[in-house]
């Protein structure tokens, strides 16, 4: 069981003894401002909340000289987020990139990569003692392509709102806010289809999301996504994100004939339901044979490496589909963002178990990667990562 | 005055007599479903249609080597708009590629390069004579950074939809269908901010369009974008295009402070008021100067040059943002897309004023570049560019 309040909202609600109303006056209720989604709260915004029409996520290497630089940096860009998600006037002291975009359900959502704890050999901001086992470096997959330019890095921001262009001035704005302390790395931008028409189809034109982790319920968020007793204080509350931008071979998957893209998935492409099934949200049955006693879902299907098997690999999925347009084709793929507990548990697991024999490995290339411990939320006059980097 | 009704909507309630009933049939008027752009009518779709909120552009070479694969091609291409555009189901001869997204007001525009007419020297496909002269090749302009394999190319296609995947999946499709008789040689998507809060800001932060043609004044699409009686007749109602992919320095920009950026375009950025002015939409006052006896607006600002001065070197731009993510900083910018009656009288005269001197423009570099004779609508039954083509 949790140590914790389950859901933001749940907390907001309840906290008044544990961190003082400062939190419950920065934080407005989702029915006051439906277009407003609270910075404040036990957990970061941005994880459990409702997945956001677009992500524009970048990976910043710190250039920052001193710890108490590296602090002063958070502290800065803990008030931008804040000011920013809250749809409020900046104060005098900053200023407003472009003035008249609507906060549009902005959530920033900042991690730490190893490099602000070791980078070359060196314990550059005294914190190499403090790095959570969690945040392992990944080990080498099969069929990995990581350019090193998109891999790495020291702090993520990923933000995510319901207009495009609100995301990435945020994070164009922590990135001015941040010159001369930190530059960015890589950076990637991500949409989703409408999710009034059920669960978003993915750029392979299936459902992508039918089987993830359900924000709505605490039990699994405490289960797989947040960080307990089991790791160290300062993360309690917070999570560890896998980011992976996989480009898709969106030309060749479209040479495919439906029934053979849904033999490699495991699905069915309309309705979404398992192969061998009739519904979206029935169970995988995984032992089911056809009428030649082949099995349904094929042993090297996606959906069948990917999914739950009981031994842990579970992780809250919450990536973008992305097309960065090209040059004698598509440069387009999935922004693959899974949180979870701890990585060497979960995506690892479950990747380890795909990356060899998955049938979707030929049309996928993974060609960037980070790996970063995402602290707990932050309370009013509190910043991001105090506790850890403080 | 022009030879055509003025109005898509106009057209298809008033064609009976024209071109039949049959456009009528295959126009659904907007009110009935709002998520739909009728496909067929005078002029094509996308053009005079008002701004979706994404597009995904791709310019394809032809590699049929008939001038009847050719029309095969484009025939495939038109069926295949006609029933995408419509939000119905594909005919049994055909599939879709991602069943469930919405039309979300999907518009396809298709336009024909210099290529087409005469490649290399050659007159592949026997249409060197029909090349329009207003379909020019572009002259290089001060500051050219124009990638080759970014500029140019055979047949450009503009889809434009209220969700991103929706457009994507658009032109994936088109792709497919085209194996081996065309292939995509550059593609860029884009974003524009939600248009319900006012004029669009761009990627510099500023309102964009403020003085733009009206698409609502059918006297302005007449005399500044569609194509009459001086051009071909296989043109009257088409249009021709200006691509150009513009990156824009945003790190650089923001690095500016607001006074100073609002001094290089010539307008306010809250308010988009013209320099000297207070509201978004009074006059530009070219001569206003302030109380030091300053041009109001700088010589070299943004806005005077770019603005229309009775010479007839007016454009209808309907750009989009872009966000590519980015190594080592952002790939970002604007698709600037211009439609107008002649490049020589629009795009190439307001531009060659621009290029040299326009404040703006070390925030800018051009990297990819094409022209396109854009043909008139298409009737139900017929198919695009017959009259050019055919």
């Amino acid at each position: 069981m949790s140590v914790f309040p389950s859901s933001r909202r749940g907390f907001v609600a309840g906290s008044a003894g544990l961190l003082g109303a400062a939190i419950s006056a920065g934080a407005r209720p989702a029915h006051a401002a439906p277009a407003i989604e609270p910075f404040h709260g036990l957990h970061q915004a941005g994880i459990a909340t409702p997945p956001q029409g677009f992500t524009s996520f970048a990976v910043f290497d710190v250039t920052a000289g001193t710890r108490g630089a590296l602090q002063a940096l958070l502290q800065r860009w803990t008030a931008a987020a804040a000011q920013m998600a809250s749809g409020e006037a900046p104060d005098a002291a900053d200023r407003d990139d472009a003035p008249g975009l609507p906060p549009a359900r902005l959530t920033l959502t900042f991690g730490f990569g190893a490099g602000l704890f070791e980078k070359d050999g060196r314990d550059r901001f005294g914190l190499r003692a403090r790095r959570p086992a969690s945040l392992i470096d990944l080990p080498p997959f099969a069929g990995d392509a990581l350019e090193p330019a998109r891999t790495g890095g020291d702090i993520s921001v990923q933000a995510c709102a319901e207009d495009p262009q609100t995301a990435f001035h945020a994070v164009r704005r922590l990135a001015r806010i941040a010159a001369g302390d930190a530059r960015i790395r890589w950076a990637q931008a991500g949409f989703l289809s409408p999710r009034g028409a059920g669960t978003p189809r993915n750029l392979l034109g299936f459902k992508d999301g039918t089987q993830n982790v359900n924000v709505a319920d605490p039990f699994a968020l405490d289960t797989f996504v947040w960080s307990g007793l089991e790791g160290p204080a300062a993360m309690r509350g917070g999570t560890y994100l896998v980011a992976r931008r996989i480009r898709l071979a969106v030309e060749r998957w479209d040479a495919v004939v439906v029934s053979e893209q849904e033999r490699i998935i495991g699905r069915r492409k309309m309705s979404g339901a398992p192969a061998g099934g009739e519904r979206e949200f029935e169970a995988e049955r995984f032992d089911r044979r056809d009428a030649d006693g082949r099995l349904a879902i094929a042993a090297d299907a996606h959906v069948r490496l990917a999914s739950y098997d009981g031994s842990g690999a579970r992780i809250l999925r919450r990536g973008y589909s992305y097309e960065d347009g090209g040059v004698g084709g598509y440069e387009a793929g999935l922004l693959f963002m899974a949180y979870q507990k701890d990585p060497r548990s979960g995506f690892v697991k479950m990747f380890g178990r795909m990356a060899g024999s998955d049938r979707l490995m030929p049309f996928t290339t993974h060609v960037g990667s980070g790996v970063f411990a995402v602290p707990p939320g932050v309370a009013a006059g509190g910043w991001v990562g105090e506790a850890l980097i403080g």
